[in-house]
């Protein structure tokens, strides 16, 4: 496509490309857009290297000329989009590329990639964090999805909030706080579970958690609390039927005078489930399978369309758009508003399409103030991400996404109360174009 | 886990753990198990360099013992297991890893992570293969999961039949076939579609594949052919009713001349919608969500369970499962054999469970030969992969591949016929536990 286009000499006219959603996966309400952090990290190390174009020419994928223009590559554009950690719903403007149709083109499939799985990630996780009400969860499937995967999920769940990860490498690579646990294996490794468990506080202390269901439950119970002590930190819970079985285990430790010692459950986890433990005597969570894969959801159905481009005179901005039946898409370069009512709470995600301008936001010229109390006020959605090539370095690294992560859950709390409604619906805020 | 086994003495145990699937996603007869020649890969280089250990004893994460055990860690113990690109069961012994506790349960995550996703992607590719009758299928779905996933998914779709993909990565990696699209912001990027067209046959020649359907599919036709001529590559189609809209194009195409045009289709295929378009002209498949997401089954589901450990004296090994309600599993060291009938159809999955052994296959004492004609057979289905730390290269690479691919095609053919019906069943092969 870029060995065409630069051929007919449409491949440097100046071009702007949207990110967005036609819908929501079946029965959300709202997403939670992520992944913008990693994309601007990844952008920064965009470019093709001898090794890289030694092998498109050798496969003849591209032409000469293009090897060449490659070769010279890096972004020059710019990006503007919804902060990492933003809620958006069906059209919201999540990214807006700006530049040259072969230099933006060629990131295509690095931001879908990017923010396709992160998101669904977050999103899937957004609706686990409201169904836990407010109990800690931590995000425990890395071997769920595939090996870089797994970094790019356990990131994604902090930033919609879960508290903690399994996953090392992102604590090391962003700052995500971890946690170990005990397999069935540990306990199977040992002559008997006793024995398990003594090593176990043996070595991580009398604060640890103590997975008690690789043989009877019950037994595993009193055999923790006559190891550990009643100061014993925890127990995991990681089969059976949990409602019923969480009770008995709390019955159980209380009797035993481990008053304090906490239950967490894991074992195929879901929203669903999760919502179905409400009121029991549940802890803490451990989310596996269904949070990397997006509990059903595993890409977020992002795409990544032209929506203007200049005149070939230069001037104007000029929008496009495919006409096919059944995808339809808007052209032109859009901007994102929040309708906030009185009480603080979102009623209506505002698309501003500017038909005439390229993609840079302006400074905030309609308003990202809050009005005074008890009047509807908007709030600026579209923040700029990349000016000239240049990322902007706040949204990157461990600080982007403790940001992301405080911007999540103050944009989730401002949703309508129905928008956590787990069943079928419409989604959370209605999608006005301007 | 690693910190307290190490503590405890048990650390350095001989220990046997297994990966299977306990079930096969709903609605599935057989998987085919792909990702041991990434798997392979990964284990040269699966070691803890300064850097790692420096950020483990920064935050704590282990201790001193641990720490010096990591740095000094390599995997010297011996994997076994099925082939990749064969076919799987409940119960299948997909991977036997032989080694002390700490080196085997240290690969946990990554073997899982890798096998989980590959397997995944294999699985669902092999149906849309079957459904597609013969005709090509291109995987196009880099943008529906994360970047690195996008390279493992084009690679194991090719495994389980797909002929190509459009990520470049999996080409330069792993020898996949790659292919390039034009997307719809190419016809938007020109002032018409029929310059667009113009550009790309300009460039691409006549044997090029034009979108059609950007505007209007009636008049794209006609636009594309008039561009080309009659000798005209393809035409693809990208949205629309399918099954009636490509015998439109196919007639129209047909009515200028252009019989030799062929009609390509993508739009969000899954295995359904591709075996609803048998006996309609389509002649490839361009598939993206559905195959790099397991068509509704993102994760194998495979588990690493510790199945045996050598007795603390040495000598024998002893089988060790957990038996908690619901999860319960089979201890011991296993192989797999699959029965073969007088006709060569697979009729049984034979798992050998062999408590006092460790996980090497025994040379092929059990057979791998074929019968006399009309006589059943048995097919050893259990390689070694790695051999006291060392990998067998044949595994590995683009050749590695080739092999998984070829190896792939023929045990799907050796499957019963109601094993490639789409809809809900039972697995193709019962698994008979020896």
């Amino acid at each position: 496509m870029i060995d065409a286009a630069l051929h007919s000499g449409r491949g440097l006219r100046p071009c702007v490309f949207e990110v967005f959603a036609r819908r929501l996966p079946a029965g959300r309400r709202f997403g939670v857009v992520a992944g913008q952090g990693r994309l601007l990290d990844a952008l920064a190390d965009f470019r093709f290297d001898e090794d890289d174009l030694a092998w498109l020419a050798r496969e003849r994928v591209v032409s000469e000329t293009t090897l060449e223009w490659l070769a010279d590559y890096r972004f020059a554009g710019s990006i503007t989009g919804y902060r990492e950690g933003e809620v958006y719903v069906p059209g919201s403007p999540l990214l807006t590329v700006t530049g040259t149709f072969a230099e933006a083109v060629v990131l295509e499939t690095l931001v879908l990639s990017t923010l396709n799985y992160d998101s669904a990630v977050a999103s899937a996780a957004a609706r686990m964090v409201a169904a836990s009400d407010g109990r800690p969860l931590a995000e425990m499937g890395s071997r769920r999805t595939s090996e870089a995967s797994a970094v790019a999920a356990a990131r994604a769940a902090h930033i919609a909030g879960f508290d903690a990860s399994s996953n090392l490498e992102a604590g090391r690579r962003w700052g995500v706080p971890t946690m170990g646990t005990a397999a069935h294996s540990f306990t199977l490794l040992h002559d008997s579970e006793e024995d398990a468990f003594r090593a176990q506080v043996e070595t991580l202390g009398t604060g640890t958690t103590l997975l008690i269901d690789t043989f009877d439950v019950e037994r595993g119970v009193e055999t923790a609390v006559r190891v550990a002590g009643r100061e014993l930190g925890a127990v995991r819970l990681d089969s059976g039927d949990l409602p019923s079985l969480v009770r008995e285990v709390r019955a159980q430790l209380d009797s035993l005078g481990a008053t304090g010692t906490r239950i967490t459950v894991t074992s195929d986890l879901t929203e669903h489930t999760i919502a179905g433990l409400r009121g029991a005597p549940v802890d803490s969570f451990g989310v596996g399978t269904s949070v990397v894969t997006g509990s059903g959801a595993p890409a977020a159905g992002l795409v990544y369309k032209l929506v203007a481009h200049q005149a070939p005179e230069g001037g104007d901005w000029q929008p496009v758009a495919k006409t096919s039946p059944g995808k339809v898409s808007r052209g032109g370069t859009k901007r994102g508003e929040r309708l906030i009512d009185g009480r603080g709470r979102a009623v209506a995600e505002h698309v501003i399409i500017d038909d005439t301008r390229d993609g840079r936001p302006d400074g905030g010229a309609t308003g990202s103030g809050v009005g005074s109390e008890g009047e509807p006020s908007i709030r600026s959605l579209t923040v700029p991400l990349v000016t000239d090539g240049e990322a902007d370095a706040r949204w990157m690294g461990p600080e982007g996404v403790q940001l992301a992560r405080a911007h999540c859950a103050a944009a989730v709390a401002e949703l309508p109360a129905e928008a956590m409604r787990l069943g079928d619906g419409d989604p959370a805020l209605p999608t006005v174009y301007k």
